[in-house]
């Protein structure tokens, strides 16, 4: 109990507190900017007016239908407008919003149906037949409204509304249902995964509004900025960006796929300004001729592993200003900038690549981030050698996993989020991601780094793509065995590429194995290390 | 008590809820950008790690001295670093920062002294002769800690420490208090009311880490932005811009003076880019010859009173871009701005600086804004006509006034803020201020606004500045009069001023008296109409 004069009848009231929620941001770039752009996509050119009064109507009619507080409202859509809408329509509705990977298989998505007592899924017309395959493994499916797009095939699914029909059933005056606390979830997220069932991250309306607001802060966005929309807005709500965009009231462009003439065609035609891409994103934009048609700066950020040195390169001398984030799920996609101390303009560009592929320092509305010894928490040297594990705290760690609390209680314990990733911190504060826990190699009792090796193999010319993995062996408990993608019309035997390696690293560190094939990778991207593991099992090094 | 699956086992820890504060931006600066540029003033330039070191210290001195959580903490500086570093310094160890108004006399800060319980006075030397004799009034008079700077006479204050050997005495490794709930109170600004005492308005560390962000979106401000303190860090903290210079990581060019030769020179030498200050700065800078040297784009916020057409259109020719906002006390400071529209870009020069004049629409941390009937809070017609009082609503208004429970009910009944400014609301949803409701005058039952009046006579070109207050009248009830003061060289005579009047407002609105002479001001630039009604009884204008 406290006698101080500041917490003496000056409580909390409607006029002075407001649940934090990304809601109020289209509220705001309705009323302030009711005829620009909200939302571009083909034919397609909506103003945040028609965009707000869509979600009014949307959220109107999930109502009507009998979303209540809490329910999960499921939508399996590419980049659209609809998906868009869904961001804000959703959480006005009261409801979470749950965007599915549309990568995924029918059984995937049928347990995310299930796990996340779906409601309502709405399913755009391109992948109705997948969603058709999950309904049918489901005892009690969702209702389903269908989006039906002129520009993919009909709707594979029987019982369906339309969506335009079903959001004009709604009221345009529809009064958004407020949190009855910051804390409670605005979205679930599913974890891409590589093994077992995947986990259901719990975002909340703090953590969205915080999210968007500091993408606007660390990008210094301007006010109605154009956003091109090459990132999933199932990845993360697309790193939390539709929200970002109503608080700047800027312009979506939507992309039903990521092509890079299409990227570079609407980066002209409608003067894009920002986008978010994987690596891979970048080095098919920066392959395209197209670029040297764009007469403006663009703005990109990129995450999942560091842009080659060669691509920042090429798209730097075309206008493109790259910033490497890292992040994860649970962080509401990247809370670690790589951000560029202008000290560094005068150095050689291939010191510049290595400064820009560490992952960075903490985004400004993450508390906490640390690299320490996963066992004590101890914050590790920052001698840029010592390896540990990344760790983060603050207001845009999830709120948990759905229906997961042994998980939740692990990867919260000792009071940080545990992310996984191992890392180490250079003395300039700046940490660099080395590898996932479970992808270093342990041989002979040494730590060997999948991605030291992985990035001296990308350094030869003839290597497009390449994966490191341990092997299991006899006397050294694990050596690391390397798969490699050449790039066309290239050659390099087993041979050139050890020689390389002993060039370029510690000889423990050399792979043993040397596989020649195409990498699987998940919908995100990612290389599916637990596919070459199996591999190697299967005896595919030797 | 709620069964749904998003609210089970996913509770708040500190893992992914801290309270929302702005130490956690110096924190962060410092941590990322040790070497960068914190504050300049005069000889003295700093570094973030430097500033954040000298933080800490402070913050551990002033816990050593004894000064606990909530304790009240005065400043009486001009705009210099260590008022700067209180901002941070103060919340650190708990307490709660009061800035007071370096134009004050000594028994307003003597009331302020003892009626927010002050621990502790941290005072320039330049202000150490009416700090003096206000303590002097005072049975407990809080310690001192006097600033010495070279650039002011000798401190004039018997028992006090200086503030570098006092700061010296703290530990540079201190850990800042954290806030055991972000409503907790960060600082306490006195309202510079123009009649009976001040008011103590409660700022809390979740409004000031908003307002501090609203700041930074609404502005785009970029990383590493330099921003000139003309402005008063008294006023509202600087509208919170100590913690948004922390936020984008920027340089703060500190000014003892608010002088147009000096504020030129800084902003060529340290290439400013960023300022704000009342439209009388504006001017001032608008007419210094020296503005032609200025080769980068600065950005300027105003408020107060619309910019002057005149003032804004030589502004812009000199690269600056001018922002009108409107904000008070309660409010943080702008919790408004005439968020400017391109499709005004074609427009006519009056016609864009009628435009610009308007106040606008709320920034993007503010969640609401309103001009309703005070009586039923209806809101009024968007008519660009119809009068009403401002009421806001959100995050960025204050927790209330301190020890002062009966006016902070009045202000938030029916759960609004009241402004007690008047204004219309435009069609486009930008509201236009007219009055302060009681500067409004009522004639003949007609209500006749005092700004209306005085916008007509400030086009007249003899006229450099202007007030309009109501004179009681027999048959009327109320008259407008004028306070002039005529441009130096300029003639206008009574007749001329009324003709004018005649040729460009109702004549019911054109003033009965004409009184030719220098305007009183507040020390924040506002006319103190309450002087001049005072002067209007005692026969100023017969």
């Amino acid at each position: 109990m406290t006698s101080s004069i500041y917490d003496h009848q000056l409580d909390q009231r409607a006029a002075n507190y407001q649940a934090l929620s990304p809601i109020t941001f289209i509220e705001r770039a309705a009323a302030v900017y009711p005829e620009r752009t909200a939302v571009v996509s083909g034919e397609i050119r909506r103003t945040w007016a028609e965009t707000y009064r869509r979600c009014r109507q949307l959220a109107s009619a999930l109502q009507l239908l009998g979303i209540d507080k809490n329910d999960t409202v499921s939508v399996l859509c590419p980049n659209t407008p609809e998906h868009f809408e869904a961001h804000f329509a959703v959480p006005m509705a009261g409801a979470v919003l749950n965007s599915i990977n549309t990568r995924l298989d029918a059984p995937s998505i049928a347990f995310i149906l299930g796990h996340s007592e779906a409601k309502v899924l709405i399913v755009d017309n391109e992948l109705s037949a997948v969603a058709a395959a999950a309904l049918e493994k489901l005892d009690k499916p969702p209702r389903v409204i269908s989006v039906n797009s002129p520009e993919a095939p009909e709707c594979q699914i029987a019982e369906t509304q339309d969506y335009e029909a079903f959001l004009s059933s709604g009221d345009a005056q529809f009064t958004a249902v407020q949190p009855d606390s910051e804390w409670d979830a605005i979205s679930l997220n599913y974890t891409s995964g590589t093994t077992g069932d995947p986990k259901g991250v719990v975002y909340h309306h703090r953590g969205a509004y915080l999210n968007a607001t500091s993408n606007a802060v660390s990008w210094s966005m301007p006010d109605a900025s154009v956003y091109l929309w090459t990132l999933p807005m199932f990845h993360c709500n697309g790193w939390c960006f539709p929200w970002t965009m109503a608080l700047v009231a800027g312009t979506s462009v939507c992309l039903r796929q990521v092509r890079a003439d299409e990227i570079v065609e609407r980066i002209v035609s409608e003067k894009v300004d920002h986008f978010c891409g994987a690596p891979i994103v970048l080095s098919m934009v920066a392959d395209n001729p197209g670029i040297a048609a764009i007469d403006h700066k663009v703005k990109v950020m990129t995450a999942g592993a560091p842009p080659p040195a060669a691509v920042i390169q090429r798209m730097e001398a075309a206008n493109f200003d790259v910033t490497h984030v890292y992040g994860l799920t649970e962080t509401y996609g990247p809370c670690v900038v790589s951000s560029w101390n202008p000290d560094w303009d005068t150095k050689s560009e291939d010191e510049k690549a290595r400064l820009k592929a560490r992952q960075g320092v903490r985004v400004p509305m993450q508390e906490a981030l640390m690299v320490a010894n996963p066992d004590t928490l101890e914050p590790v040297r920052r001698d840029g050698e010592t390896l540990g594990e990344v760790f983060m705290r603050g207001n845009i760690v999830m709120k948990g996993y759905l229906k997961n609390p042994a998980t939740t209680e692990a990867s919260f314990n000792g009071d940080w989020f545990h992310s996984g990733d191992l890392a180490v911190w250079h003395s300039d504060g700046y940490i660099e991601i080395k590898d996932r826990s479970k992808d270093i190699i342990i041989s002979g009792g040494e730590n060997i780094s999948s991605i030291e090796i992985e990035d001296a193999l990308y350094r030869h010319p003839a290597v497009q793509d390449v994966a490191i993995v341990a092997a299991p062996d006899e006397k050294w408990g694990e050596t690391p065995c390397a798969f490699i993608t050449l790039k066309p019309g290239q050659t390099a035997s087993e041979d050139d590429l050890r020689q390389h390696c002993r060039d370029n690293l510690a000889h423990f560190k050399v792979p043993r194995q040397f596989v020649f094939r195409e990498l699987p990778r998940t919908s995100t991207g990612k290389v599916q290390k637990f596919v070459l593991r199996e591999w190697v099992k299967e005896g595919a090094g030797e």
